[in-house]
C-alpha cells in the first residue's frame, strides 16, 4: 500500500499534515503530544530493537511498604533528594538544614522543606545499606604523622577528651588567616564524599575541604565562624557555621559535593555546573586556628546526622504559638489569594510532627514529643486568625497547606498534616494523644466526604480553589498526582475504609489513560 | 523520505503499528480515537477536496437568542424533536402527550418528557415559519360530494353548530364496524402530514387515516374510543382516544407519520422502519359510526395544539401535592441509589412550570398559573420525605432531578428547575412570586457555590454522586456538556454574575480540546 499525505482539519480550526494508507489515517506524534499532553520518544530495547515508547504520564508510582508505622519509612521519601533540588539554595552550615529559594531568591527557612529533608534522610537510613565509612582521624592512634603542618609555629597533638576520658581528641594550633593552609590531611576520594567531624574552636578558626576539579586545579570549601550563609570568591566557597559557635563542640556533617554544587550555582548555569561536579574529588581536609577535633570521617552517607539536624532545628526554632512561621509572601492567585510573611502551614506543622515523632521514637528524648505536642495548637486556629484551620461549606475541618482566605484546600498538604496527626496520636499518650486523635478524626471525616472533589475523571485537582473562587480548576501535574496516589495508599494501610484503596487504584489507572465512565 | 513501519509501545502495555518518516512518528487514528475518545472521518469539501476532519466532540453549541423571557423560546428546544426519539413509545391519543419507555418498556407518562414535548413545540411555534395548511373539510360549502359513502344506509350532511350558529359542522352516520370503510375523503399527500380535526361521536365511532406505503399497499391508522394506548394488527394500527370521550368534542391533532412510525416500532427493526416511512403518503381520511366532525386539515405542523395538549395534561394530572409523580423505578446506581415509583423530579416540576407559565402568558387563563404555583410545594419537601430538596454539606439547597438518598446533585436538572422558578417569579405576583423568588434565590446561591464542582478541567460531570458515594465520577457525555453550556448561557442573560458567562466560555473551549491549567 502506498502512503500519501493528507490534510487533517483540527476542530475546524487549523490543519495538520497527516499520512493516509488505504483507509487508515496516521497523525503525527508532534501534534498528539501537544494536543493531548502525552509523552513519547524512540527507545532502544536491551536487545537493540528500536521502537517508539508512548507514555501517558511522565511520572510513576513506586511500590510502598506494606505497613505504615510512625517510626518507619515516611511514604516514598527514601527516594527524595531534597538538598539536590534546584530550589534549595544550600544546606545551612549554621542550622544543618536546607535554605529554600521558593518564592524568594534571597532564601528562607521553609519548615516543609526542612521536615522533608529530615524525613527523607530518616527513610534512607532505614532502607539503604549501611553507609561505607573511612575514619580519617579519631585521635586514638597517637600517630599524627600524615597531617602536614603549614609552618614551624603550627602544632598538632592528641589529647584526652575531658568529657570522656576513654577518648582522645586532636588539638591543632595554626594561624587563623584563611590564606594559611592549616593542618592538612591529604586524601583522594570521589565516592565517599560525606564529611563528618567534631570540632571546637578556641579562637576564630575554620575547616576547609580541598577539592580537585576536572581541570586539575584546586577548589576550596571553607566552613567559618560567621553568620553568612554562603558566598563564593573565585575558587573559594564559604559556609558560615555561626558566629556564636566559638568554644562549643560542633558536629559537622556535610555532603561535600552538594556544598560544592550549591556554591557553583551561585554563579554558573546548570550545564556548566554538572560538568564541573562530575569530575571533582576530595583532595584534603584542613583545620586552622586553635581548637580540637575528633572523628573526622568520609562516608557514603550520614542520614541520621541530617535527620537530627532537622529535628533539632525544629525544636530550637518553634515559636511561642507552637509553629514554624514562613517568612515569605505566598501568592497562590496574585491579588486574590495571598499570604503575608509569618503564615503557618498545616503541612509544615504535620511533617514537622512526623519528623519529631520519629526523633522521639529513635532517642526516647521527651523534648521531641513535647515539641510535636505544642505544634497541635495551630490546627485549631482559623486561617483568618493566623492559624491553618479552614471549614468547607462551614462544616468540614480542613488543615490548610496555604491558609488563604477564601480557602484553597490543597489536597496533598492536608493529607500530610493528617499523617503527622496520626503519627502523634499513635505515639503519644494522655492529653496529647487525645488532642491529636480529635484533630485526626475530624480531618479524616472531612477527607472521606471531600476526597472525590479532587477526582477529575482523568486525573486529580491540586486544590479546590476553583470552587471557592469560581475559576478554572488547577489540574495536578503528574508528579503531584503520584503524590496523591501514594498518600491514599498510606491511608489505606491505616484506615479500613475501602475508599482510599479503591480511589488510589482508579487514580493509578488514570496514569495509563483510562478515564472514569461517562453517562 | 521513505515511510517505515515502527512499533509503538503504549504505556508499556501493548503495541500499536505506527509509521516513521525521518524523525517523525505517525500514530494510527484508529488508536487515537479509541484511546482519547475523539472523532474523525474523511470529509469532502464543497470544492471536491478530500481531507480528514478531526473532532474533539461530536456535539456543537448552537447560538442562543440574545435575551431570555418567560414567554420566549425555551433554550435550544426549538431544535428538539421529542416525539421522534426512540424512547418515546408513541404520542398518546388519549392525552395528546408522549409516553416514555425510559426505564420501563411498558411505557409511562414522564412529566419531563411531556414538558419538553410542549416546550419544544412552543419554541418551534415561535421560531418556525407559519405552517402550511390545507383545509380538507370545514362543512361551510354544503358540497360534500367528494366524500365517498361505504353503502346505501350510510349518510353524510352539513349541519349548524349548536354552540356557534355561524359555524357548520358535518354529521356522519355509518356502521360502527372497523371493517366498514366509513365516510371517506381521498387525498394524496406526503408533505403536509399533520392531521387536525374536531370530532364528536354519538356512538362507538372511529377515525381512520389510510396510508399508501412504498409497496403500493394500504396501511390503516385507526383512532378509536378505547383506553388502549396503541396496538398493531397486521396493517391495522390502533390508537385509543379514551373510552370516556363519547358525546364530547375531541380536538385531534396528530403527526401522522410519527404515529405510523411508532406503530411500526412495535414490530420492526429501526432500519426496516426507516425504509417503510420514507415512502408513505396519506391516501384518505375516514369517519365511521355516528357523530359530527369539523375543521379537517392537513398541515406542516400544529405546534400550538401539541403545546396545549401538554399544558392541559399537566393541569389535569397534577396531584394533591402539586406534583407529577413518576411511576417507574429509577436506578441511578443499582442497589445504592434507587427511587421507587411515585417519586417527583425537580426538573419535571420546573419544566412543567416553564410550560405552564408560557401557556398562561399565551392565553391569560389563570388555571395555568394556579397549576404552576401549586407545583412549588414539592421544592420545599426533603428528598427523604418524598420531595425534591437536597442539601449539599447540610448547607446548600439543591432541587434534585432524581431525589435519591444520598443525593445525586444532577446539574442540568437543577438548572432546569431554576429556570422554571425564574419563569414563575417573573410572571406571577403576590405570594406566588415571593415563593418562587425565595426558592430561586436559594438555588442560585447554591449554584454559585457549587458550579465549579462540575468542572473536570476538560469537560463536566453529569452529577456529584462520586462525592456523595465515593465512587468514580460520572463524566457528562458531550451532548450533556452542551446542555450545561446552553444553560449557563441562559443564566448569563438573567443574572449579572460573570461566573456564568466565564464558565460557559471555558466549557466551550473544552469542546475543542483545551484544558484548564495545571500546577
Ligand atoms: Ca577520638
Ligand atoms: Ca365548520
Amino acid at each position: 500500500a502506498t502512503t500519501k499525505e493528507t490534510d487533517c482539519l483540527i476542530n475546524g480550526d487549523y490543519s495538520v499534515k497527516c499520512k493516509k494508507e488505504g483507509k487508515d489515517v496516521y497523525m503525527p506524534f508532534s501534534f498528539i503530544q501537544r494536543y493531548f499532553e502525552v509523552y513519547g520518544s524512540m527507545e532502544t530495547t536491551s536487545d537493540g530493537y528500536e521502537r517508539f515508547g508512548f507514555h501517558h504520564s511522565y511520572s510513576d508510582v513506586h511500590p510502598l511498604p506494606e505497613r505504615y508505622s510512625p517510626d518507619g519509612v515516611f511514604m516514598m521519601f527514601d527516594s527524595y533528594n531534597v538538598e539536590e533540588r534546584g530550589r534549595v539554595k544550600c544546606i545551612s552550615a549554621i542550622e544543618g538544614v536546607p535554605v529554600s529559594t521558593q518564592w524568594t531568591s534571597g532564601g528562607h527557612y521553609y519548615p516543609i522543606q526542612i521536615a522533608q529533608f529530615g524525613l527523607s534522610h530518616y527513610s534512607k537510613y532505614l532502607t539503604e545499606h549501611k553507609p561505607r565509612i573511612i575514619v580519617l582521624e579519631d585521635g586514638e592512634g597517637n600517630d599524627l604523622s600524615e597531617w602536614l603542618l603549614p609552618d614551624r609555629i603550627s602544632q598538632i597533638r592528641t589529647k584526652t577528651d575531658r568529657i570522656n576520658e576513654e577518648n582522645n581528641i586532636v588539638e591543632f594550633n595554626t594561624p587563623e588567616n584563611i590564606k594559611n593552609p592549616g593542618v592538612t590531611l591529604s586524601v583522594d576520594e570521589a565516592k565517599l564524599v560525606t564529611l563528618t567531624l567534631d570540632v571546637k574552636f578556641i579562637n576564630n578558626g575554620s575547616v576547609t575541604v580541598l577539592l580537585r576539579t576536572g581541570d586539575g586545579n584546586l577548589f576550596r570549601i571553607h566552613y567559618i565562624l560567621s553568620d553568612s550563609l554562603i558566598y563564593l570568591e573565585g575558587r573559594d566557597l564559604f559556609y558560615g557555621l555561626g558566629s556564636e559557635k566559638k568554644n562549643k563542640w560542633i558536629h559537622l556533617s556535610r555532603k561535600v559535593m552538594v556544598d560544592f554544587q550549591k556554591g557553583l550555582s551561585l554563579k554558573m548555569t546548570k550545564n556548566k555546573r554538572a560538568k564541573f561536579k562530575s569530575v571533582a574529588r576530595i583532595a584534603a581536609v584542613c583545620f586552622r586556628g586553635h581548637g580540637f577535633f575528633d572523628n573526622v570521617s568520609l562516608s557514603s552517607a550520614a542520614h541520621l546526622d541530617n535527620f537530627f539536624d532537622a529535628a533539632n532545628y525544629l525544636v530550637r526554632r518553634q515559636d511561642h504559638r507552637g509553629g514554624w512561621p514562613i517568612m515569605v509572601t505566598r501568592k497562590l492567585v496574585p491579588e486574590m489569594l495571598e499570604l503575608s510573611p509569618g503564615w503557618y502551614s498545616a503541612m509544615g506543622q504535620g511533617q514537622a510532627i512526623s519528623l519529631l515523632v520519629r526523633a522521639f521514637l529513635k532517642t526516647k528524648d521527651q523534648k521531641y514529643l513535647d515539641t510535636a505536642s505544642k505544634a497541635l495548637k495551630i490546627f485549631e486556629i482559623d486561617s483568618a486568625h493566623g492559624g491553618v484551620l479552614a471549614k468547607f461549606a462551614g462544616k468540614f475541618d480542613w488543615y490548610e497547606e496555604y491558609p488563604t482566605t477564601p480557602s484553597s484546600f490543597v489536597l496533598n498538604g492536608f493529607i500530610y498534616s493528617l499523617m503527622g496527626l496520626y503519627d502523634l496520636k499513635q505515639t503519644a499518650s494522655g492529653e496529647t494523644a487525645e488532642h491529636a486523635n480529635r484533630l485526626y478524626n475530624a480531618g479524616m471525616d472531612s477527607l472521606r466526604h471531600m476526597l472525590l472533589m479532587f477526582d477529575s475523571g482523568s486525573g486529580t485537582f491540586y486544590d479546590l480553589k476553583h470552587i471557592t473562587l469560581g475559576i478554572a480548576p488547577n489540574r495536578a501535574r503528574w508528579d503531584y498526582h503520584t503524590v496523591h496516589i501514594n498518600q491514599l495508599l498510606i491511608l489505606s494501610l491505616i484506615d479500613k475504609d475501602p475508599l482510599f484503596a479503591n480511589t488510589a487504584k482508579r487514580w493509578m489507572e488514570y496514569m495509563k489513560g483510562k478515564r472514569s465512565p461517562h453517562n
